[in-house]
């Protein structure tokens, strides 16, 4: 006979703890398998509870299917004892990755941006007002390549300040670039049908996007760089049917395209059917020097470009969106087989977006701090004058960072460390080359230790004593 | 002699004005490759402006590769006139698909949510509390893997309330279940090295996986249900090595895996290295008889079973969060492999909800949105009643949706066909089932025509309505 003792006063519903009970005793073999269980009514006058509260745990017994019924007969327990891995185990797991703790005082690093100048204010408005009563469509599910509102604003802005030629119908909304690349592997592959599987990229490159084109089984030729960007001749001479480049901006380099080689690239796609240009536009709007360099993809007329682009380094990393303009061709091909993905993007978060853009803050925004990277670009410059000749600045004038060479026979790994031990945080051009060809590079002076040095997020006062306290350090050794 | 026309009152910058000019004459040949262009003096005395405003639109030409600078002679116009392409076009694309515009009374879609009892006025508080002036970090790219509070949220509710067995490190966090299976189909292709390209899916299934399975190229092999879910011995007949499955509530039939056939599956996966199960967690919130089924995670010993949740249904599928619990040997290569990719989730969102959970708001939400939907459902199968034996219903007592099987010679498209010509909007099973397969359910009784019956978005009234609606049309044809 079942003894179940109840705690009348527990937090635990009665018929759960008689649900518990039986489930206990049927792992455990106390209530074998076919033994038949009292009938509710029985088991409800024993416990001196309502027939429904058995009732209860019974019905859930026989959801989980610990119990079965017979019908005019009544429960009994099923055959599940004998079956092992029946445990809540609570192993708790080791801790993988210990967290690098080091504080620098001086961090040159090249991927943050300037927070303090977010428009906090605007936001918060704009998502007060997101959020007010009239709006709760933006708690539904939204259109699988994001809200038109957004991609009317976004298309807008691209046609005025990166002359891309674009429609809204082009434009699919992603959770970050990294993100949208990897919808891009996917559309590729069926675009190519599978047989373009080789993707060439500018040697050094932005390796998260290598790692993605690796993660897809992609396989990557590194193409080098001469003082114009990716060199045509050794892309044509490669298998690749894929290029993904940083004409704008080259990262990390900073290398701008010039017309000349941006119509060979141009060229060489519409050489071969299936041929596409990933076009990474990452950091255009930052140029301090006249106007943005014109997109790659505006002057495009095969429909071979596809354009990237996003507010991580524009606006703040921390909203996650981005876009790419797909050519019509592939449009196609993610409206008949990939529209089925939902967006990545909360409808909240793109509904603010496209009304900071509509609304005029965004090009306000941008102007703000084009003048304040400036201003740092500019006094970063001025303070790396005292090192004379034994560096060299390239990449100047666009971006969040600098590309700084250091003459001298010292290696990226000594100054470094020599750096690290000043609390000075150096981050090393060598990282974003491509493994096993590095230095296949045409330009000779990458031999040469070279740096990234960023600037974005660093006050001018501590740019000032981080590039003195640089200075002090490596003078005698250089 | 190059002849600038300038109009100082234009919105256009003079030196934009120059560089306009210049690019043009450039493109179309009246300044031919190897001309001599002024010098920066000369030109801003004969147009009358500064040598700055030249200097300017010389180093953009220069930036962009249409004049080339020579030491000591001067800018010459470089060779990209004989290039084709030049054209900034704006083809309007053709709109791809016509939205479908017809506005049905009653539309019983199985995808949607009761939005209007969505927490809006605690979100709004908590979401202003974010944005705080204290909170800038969030505006800073977070870990890969989602924030630390909101892990520790989910994990703790799994825990709870879902008998997961699982810490904070194991939870990643993306931009819905889309996203993640994708990832997951990354981490699969990585950990079984390419030879487990077979998944077996339960049949009928959750179509939109099924595509996401087929878009990484994996083979799926569809496995028919008997009443206790997926046929074990025709998984074992499969040459799949991961299956993916909805064991505490079948989507879309509704069936309750039984705690035996739970066993099988977890012995199914012990029998072979490299083998794994999906669970998808995807509505088990709601369950309207006793309390939610445990998960099969929580069982498993082998650390065989990836278990994936969302908070689209629970919450609101606007927001874009989901989540899943790794094995330890997936974290690991999630960890090596995959961690470059950034989160997919804004940063702000994962902070509200992490609030939102933690707060006690979202313990408070499901109890009081299961009433309302246990209310909805309780009524819909009250009404039903009034179709007497001419139909079934299956998978109640949980989820969004009944299953609603018709006893009738009419095929699933003469009902959705008469049903839409009286606003009704029905939707059909045989739509989850994958193509070639269909009818090869080992339960014979879904060859008759067969419905999923969602209500959440529904008031009572319009259910009324709509029953006895559907009930007037069909009854003298069933």
């Amino acid at each position: 006979m079942l003894r179940i003792l109840l705690e009348p006063g527990s937090k635990m519903p009665l018929y759960e703890q008689i649900y518990q009970h039986i489930k206990v005793e049927i792992k455990n073999g106390t209530l074998p398998t076919n033994t038949k269980l009292p009938s509710t009514r029985t088991l409800s006058n024993n416990l001196a509870v309502s027939r429904n509260t058995v009732d209860l745990a019974y019905s859930q017994l026989l959801s989980e299917g610990y119990i079965t019924s017979k019908p005019k007969s009544g429960y009994y327990v099923c055959l599940v004892a004998d079956l092992p891995n029946i445990t809540l185990k609570s192993t708790p797991m080791k801790n993988i990755e210990p967290k690098e703790k080091t504080n620098y005082l001086y961090d040159f690093s090249p991927f943050t941006i300037d927070i303090n100048n977010f428009p906090f204010h605007t936001w918060k408005r704009l998502s007060k007002e997101a959020m007010s009563v009239t709006n709760h469509e933006l708690f539904l599910l939204g259109c699988s390549q994001g809200d038109e509102n957004l991609r009317v604003a976004i298309a807008e802005y691209l046609r005025s300040f990166r002359s891309v030629n674009c429609n809204t119908d082009q434009i699919i909304i992603g959770a970050g670039s990294d993100y949208l690349l990897q919808l891009l592997c996917q559309l590729l592959t069926r675009a190519t049908n599978d047989n373009s599987d080789v993707i060439a990229m500018e040697n050094p490159t932005y390796m998260r996007a290598y790692h993605i084109f690796k993660g897809f089984s992609y396989q990557v030729e590194p193409i080098a760089l001469d003082k114009y960007g990716i060199h045509i001749e050794s892309l044509t001479k490669s298998k690749a049917n894929i290029v993904y480049v940083t004409p704008s901006h080259q990262y990390p380099l900073g290398i701008i395209m010039p017309i000349t080689r941006r119509l060979e690239l141009l060229n060489w796609a519409s050489e071969a059917p299936s041929r596409y240009i990933i076009e990474d536009d990452h950091d255009s709007e930052f140029r301090y020097k006249g106007k943005p360099i014109p997109s790659l993809q505006g002057i495009d007329s095969d429909g071979t470009v596809i354009y990237l682009g996003t507010f991580s380094r524009a606006l703040t990393p921390a909203l996650r969106i981005a876009y790419m303009v797909l050519p019509d061709k592939l449009f196609r091909i993610y409206k008949e087989h990939f529209s089925y993905y939902s967006s990545t993007v909360s409808r909240v978060d793109q509904h603010i977006l496209a009304e900071f853009i509509m609304g005029g803050y965004f090009e306000r925004h941008l102007n703000k701090m084009r003048t304040i990277y400036k201003s740092k670009h500019d006094l970063l410059i001025q303070l790396l004058k005292i090192f004379g000749d034994k560096i060299e600045i390239e990449g100047e004038n666009a971006g969040l960072h600098l590309v700084l060479r250091f003459h001298t026979k010292l290696s990226e790994e000594e100054i470094i460390k020599i750096a690290s031990e000043h609390q000075i945080k150096l981050y090393s051009l060598s990282k974003h080359y491509i493994a096993s060809s590095h230095p296949s590079s045409l330009l000779d002076e990458y031999s040469h230790p070279t740096f990234l040095l960023g600037y974005a997020n660093i006050s001018e006062e501590v740019l000032r004593n981080g590039i003195r306290c640089l200075y002090e350090v490596l003078k005698d050794i250089l």
